[in-house]
C-alpha cells in the first residue's frame, strides 16, 4: 500500500469518528503515514493530517531531509539561530497558529499511548475534544503489505549472515561485544556491496552464561564466554526500517545434558508456535500452544513471557501474542516466534524467528538453523 | 552523587512542592534515581517516590534483572502468563493498587514531557492534582558528579579510539555503513580487553558527500565515499550509559579550496565555542560566538542549529546551548560544542567534541584531532 493509499484509510476512519484534524507525534507512525523518518531527540517534528491536507512542522536542520523525502503538502521550519528570532522559533510556535483555525469543541486526533502529557493539556486549552488515533494507525501497520514485505524478507536475509557470522567465532574467552561485532560488521560489508545508497541499521544483545542468560533482556556486556556457557544471543536487523528478529540460544565448550534438554525443549515450544500460528487462529492460542510444551515438561513457572510481538518499524509492535489476547490473526501479519524458559541455575533458553502469515499458514523469514547440533561451539 | 543523595535531594524539591508521590516514567529518569535500566519496549516499568519508600513496578521478564540492580524498598512484578493470570498482568494493575492509598486532591508528581496521554488521563480520574516534577530531575541531572565524570571520560576515550580506527579505513569506494563498522569493531575489543563485565554502546551516523553532509541528521546508508566528498562522521559511545559524543567532518581524495575553508570555518567556529565555554556564561553567550564566526564570513544563513547539547544518560540532554536560553552554565555539566554549516551545493561541515566544565573553564574527554591537516584521506 502506498503512502497515498494508507491516507485515504487513515481519512476514511478520520471522517467515520467525525476527527477533523490528526497530529501524529510518534515517529514510526509518521514515517508510515508521510514517508519522512528523521533522527529524532529533543526537536519535536509533528505530521498533521486534515481531510484535505498534510502539514509537516520541522526543525531548521530537517528542512533540506524533509522536502527531500516527506510527502506532505506543506511543510513548517522552526529555527533555533538568532537571525531567524523573528520567525518561529519552537514547533509551538507554527501548532499554535494551525489550530487556531479550528473553533473549541472540534474533534482533534491524538495517539494517546504516545503524546506527552504536556502537548495534551496543551491541546486541551483550545477546548478540543481529544480523541485516540494511534490505535487505528497500529491496527493499519499490523498488516503489511508486498512492498514491506519484500523489505523485511531482505531485513531476514541479512540478520541470517550477520548471525552466522557471529557464531563462526563463538568461542571460550570472547566477549559478548565482540561477538556481535562480527556478525554487524559482515552484516554491513555485504549490505554495502549488495545494495545501493539503502538504509540499515541493526541492534544486539548477548547475555552469556547461567546468571545472566536468566535475564531475558540486558545489554551485551565485556563477559567474556567460559566453557558451559549457554549465550542467548539476539539480533534486529533492518532494512530502510523495517525489521527483523533472529535470536538464537547456543552454546559454548561443554554442556550439561540438562541444559541441552532445555534447548531442545524450547526449540520445541518454538517449532509448535511456528506450525499452529496462521490467519483465523488467536494470539492467545499460540502463545498458550507453546507455553504448553514448558508446562507439560514442568517448566511452567519458569516462562516469563509471551510468545511473541509483530514486528515491522517498531522493535515491538502490537498485537501481542499473549495468553489473554483474542484477536484473530490475518494474512500480512508479522511475528516473532520466541518462547523462552529461564531455570533459576540452569540458564535460559530462547529462539526467535521472524513469520510472515500468508493466507494458508506462514513462513519465516530468518533461516539460520535452530537444532541444537549447529549451535555447539 | 550516590542514589540514596540523589533521592534526598529530589525528596526535599518534592516536599517543597507538597508532593506525596512522583511516578517516574522516563527510562533515563529511572536509571539516575534507582540504578536500574532495562531495555524497554512495550513493557512499562514505573518508579514510584513517595517520602519515605522507593517502588518498583516490573514486568516478569526484568524481575531477576531488577532485584540484581534496583535500589528500590518493594518490587512489584506484572505477570504474561496464563497459569499467573489469577495474579496481576499488567502494570496497571499494581499501579491502581498503589495510588488508591492517596486520596483524590492528593499532589502526584508526573514529569509532563514524557508521560504519555492516557497516563495522564488515567491519574486524573483519581481526582488527583498533577504537578511537574520532570524539569526538576532534568535539572538534577545537568551537574554530574565525579562517578559520572570518570565513567564519561572513558566513553571518550573509548569514542576516540573508535574514530581514529574508522578514520584509518576512509577510502574511495568505502560505504558510510563499512566506515563506521571499523570504529565500532576496535571499540568493542579494546573494551573488552580493559573492562570487564561492563556495558557499552554506541551509535553511529555518516553523512558523505554534498547532498547527504547538508543534511546534518541522517543514518549512515550504503552510498560508498567518492573522490572529493566531505564526509560527516557523528558516533556516541556510551560507557555504563554514560555518553560521550565525538564527530569529525573528513575529506577524502581532493577537496576543492572553497571545501577546504569551509571546514576551516567550522574548526574556528568550534575552537570560539570551546574556549569560551565556562561556569558563569550563559547558554546563549557561547551559541552566539561561534555563531558569529560563521556570520563574520557570511554564512550565518547557512547555520540551522544551535551550537550543542548536554549529555550524559541520554542522547542530547537539556539545557541546550541556544541563542535565547539565558541559562548561567555552572561546573559539573557536559556540553558537545558543534557548530555546523550546510550550504547548498557543497556540503556540510561540522565537528563536535564533549566538554566538562570545571571550576575555571573546561575540558574536552574527547581527543581525535581536529586540524584539517589530519582529516584528508
Amino acid at each position: 500500500m502506498k503512502a497515498a493509499n494508507r491516507l485515504e484509510g487513515f481519512r476514511s476512519y478520520m471522517d467515520e469518528k467525525q476527527v477533523e484534524l490528526s497530529l501524529v507525534w510518534e515517529p514510526d507512525n509518521q514515517y508510515y503515514l508521510s514517508g519522512f523518518r528523521a533522527i529524532t531527540y529533543s526537536r519535536p517534528i509533528v505530521t498533521l493530517i486534515s481531510r484535505d491536507s498534510t502539514e509537516l512542522i520541522v526543525p531548521g536542520l530537517e528542512e533540506v531531509h524533509a522536502k527531500e523525502k516527506a510527502a506532505v503538502d506543506r511543510m513548517y521550519v522552526y529555527y533555533e539561530q538568532i537571525d531567524k528570532s523573528h520567525k518561529e522559533t519552537s514547533y509551538l510556535d507554527h501548532l499554535t497558529k494551525l489550530l487556531k483555525k479550528y473553533p473549541s469543541g472540534s474533534r482533534i486526533g491524538i495517539e494517546m499511548d504516545s503524546l506527552p502529557s504536556s502537548v495534551y493539556i496543551y491541546l486541551k486549552e483550545f477546548g478540543f475534544q481529544l480523541i485516540d488515533i494511534g490505535r487505528k494507525i497500529i491496527e493499519m501497520r499490523t498488516i503489511k503489505d508486498e512492498k514491506e514485505i519484500e523489505l523485511l524478507k531482505i531485513a531476514g536475509k541479512l540478520s541470517d549472515y550477520a548471525i552466522s557470522e557471529s557464531l563462526k567465532h563463538a568461542r571460550v574467552g570472547i566477549s559478548e561485544l565482540e561477538f556481535d561485532s562480527y556478525g554487524d560488521k559482515l552484516l554491513l560489508e555485504i549490505a554495502s556491496k549488495q545494495y545501493a545508497e539503502e538504509l540499515i541499521g541493526y541492534e544486539n544483545w548477548t547475555c552469556s552464561g547461567v546468571t545472566r542468560s536468566e535475564m531475558p533482556h540486558l545489554y551485551s556486556s565485556t563477559r567474556k564466554f567460559e566453557d558451559g556457557d549457554m549465550v542467548v544471543h539476539s539480533r534486529q536487523v533492518w532494512f530502510n526500517g523495517y525489521r527483523a528478529e533472529n535470536e538464537r540460544t547456543f552454546f559454548v565448550g561443554t554442556p550439561t545434558e540438562k541444559q541441552k534438554d532445555l534447548l531442545k525443549l524450547a526449540i520445541e515450544a518454538q517449532q509448535v508456535g511456528m506450525e499452529i500460528i496462521r490467519p483465523g487462529i488467536t494470539a492467545k492460542e499460540v502463545d498458550i500452544a507453546a507455553y504448553k510444551v514448558f508446562k507439560k515438561a514442568g517448566y511452567g513457572e519458569f516462562v516469563n513471557h509471551r510468545i511473541g510481538h509483530g514486528l515491522g518499524l517498531s522493535e515491538h509492535e502490537e498485537p501481542y501474542l499473549r495468553f489473554d489476547n483474542d484477536l484473530v490473526l490475518q494474512e500480512g501479519m508479522v511475528y516473532t516466534i520466541e518462547p523462552g524458559v529461564y531455570v533459576p541455575g540452569l540458564g535460559g533458553y530462547r529462539h526467535s524467528d521472524t513469520v510472515i502469515l500468508t493466507k494458508d499458514g506462514s513462513y519465516s523469514i530468518t533461516q539460520y538453523p535452530r537444532d541444537i547440533e549447529h549451535l555447539m561451539f
